[in-house]
């Protein structure tokens, strides 16, 4: 089987694989391009991980991640904002690490609640703050901000940003070369508005990456661990891609995929069967 | 404890209460009206169901539910809509039988995907046909149908009608006395267009009912009964409540809670507990 060059796998698919381990097969399977979590990276430390990612060959599509800074004023909130600037060093430096064709994108979770408080619109608002106070910082180091939408069942603990439109409206008073938007097909495949937000975001110039997994229910009891292989489930991987490649993104799409059975797979097995599942499901519809 | 005259007990809040038990204790409690669900009113028959809800003196709010009609063609979509009209006549005889201020709402939910369909846009324009063919029938027997967007947890396997804002584009063909929306804050209180689209709710006369009940994580395994009472999660009541009297709703507000620990609780008990909850939550912010 030929891999979609375009594939990229992001790391938390094969969760329990160190960094080296996730290196080699991702480049083993003949994969081009990989997204790592900042973990594993700063397992083996920067320097080192940005060293073996030059080593395999591989691009590198986004760092997971930073966010989770709804927190009002403290000492928190500075060491949230504090780490996520460690985060924009950390993409800057593997971006520039990995192949050509590499993008120094770093996907941002906005964080939930915080504990008490039913302040939603206090919650969202703080978002924007610390997307104030690090844009000149990613903008220096030449680093996307993609802020992810989550689905509305996470809005509470993890994610108050819940629509792909909720997140243009944030990115909307920064360059679009500092602060985009992850368009993720779990996340968002329900919305009403999803192809007329997948259409603005790419007029704006703000989708940051591209990234695919499938839904379905019943949901397991961790609905965090809810993630499939594309082509399980129910979301139309066929109409959501052209919708991206209409608005003229042409770089790596991203699996992600959070699920316990996955994970318990070998890493091998788990990257050549997402191999299978994205050129069954989403590369017909590139160009 | 003053009751709120506005509060009504919907049904399914005390599950496994008969309707004769269900009437009982609502009254007792001193509580004015409820919401009743199909099954148990069947199951003692539409005529004895009618003549019971008159003898206990209390209001009805709405019934629960018709909908579930995505189907394509065929003789089971046709059996859906057959039982949707029956559904109607049960609404319509219910509310004649309540006391003075009872109101003929039937709650839709539209149900979800076909088995083995990623047709998320065809299935939501089944849903319009199923309206169109229903709106006349429910206008003839002076019954709303109240379409619920139901939380996009629920998009595939219940309800394809995710938002507010959905419902009411769906409803905008039909006249308002006859297709409305049901305004749940469970369903909505993640989505960033809450405010403007209760708002509009409002000015477009289709607020056919307003349900409350709160949203908290984890949750449980099976999500279909992660509801609470108002108070115990993190839902802003009292900006949702002002957002919807402000729109002019004077009708009864419904508690419908699906929770397997309140539905082993004995329903005195419950519709005690839900009576305090909505005291603190809702009444406040009632004019």
């Amino acid at each position: 089987m030929t891999v979609d060059p375009r594939l990229s796998i992001n790391q938390a698919t094969i969760k329990y694989a160190d960094l080296a381990t996730a290196l080699k097969v991702t480049a083993d399977a003949g994969v081009q391009s990989i997204g790592l979590w900042r973990e594993p990276v700063n397992e083996v430390g920067l320097d080192t991980a940005a060293k073996m990612l030059a080593d395999s060959g591989l691009r590198f599509s986004t760092h997971c991640r930073g966010g989770f800074f709804t927190l009002p004023e403290g000492p928190e909130r500075r060491a949230s904002l504090d780490d996520n600037r460690r985060a924009i060093d950390e993409t800057a430096a593997l971006a520039a690490a990995g192949a050509a064709g590499s993008t120094a994108v770093l996907v941002l979770v906005a964080g939930g609640l915080p504990e008490g408080s039913r302040d939603l619109i206090g919650a969202r608002s703080r978002v924007h703050d610390a997307l104030t106070e690090l844009a000149p910082y990613a903008q220096d180091a030449g680093v996307t901000l993609a802020i992810e939408p989550l689905h509305p069942m996470f809005g509470s603990d993890r994610c108050v940003v819940s629509t792909l439109g909720q997140a243009l409206d944030l990115a909307a008073d920064f360059d679009p070369s500092v602060v985009g938007a992850a368009v993720d097909t779990f996340h968002i495949w329900w919305d009403p508005q999803v192809y007329e937000q997948i259409a603005r975001a790419g007029r704006e110039g703000r989708i940051s990456t591209y990234q695919v997994c499938d839904w379905k229910t019943p949901l397991p009891a961790d609905v965090l661990l809810s993630r499939h292989y594309m082509g399980d489930g129910v979301i139309d991987f066929a109409s959501l891609t052209r919708a991206v490649v209409e608005t003229g993104y042409d770089r790596d799409i991203e699996v992600e995929i959070f699920n316990a059975d996955i994970w318990a797979d070998a890493p091998e097995s788990v990257v050549a069967r997402t191999a299978e599942a994205f050129a069954a499901t989403v590369s017909p519809h590139l160009p």
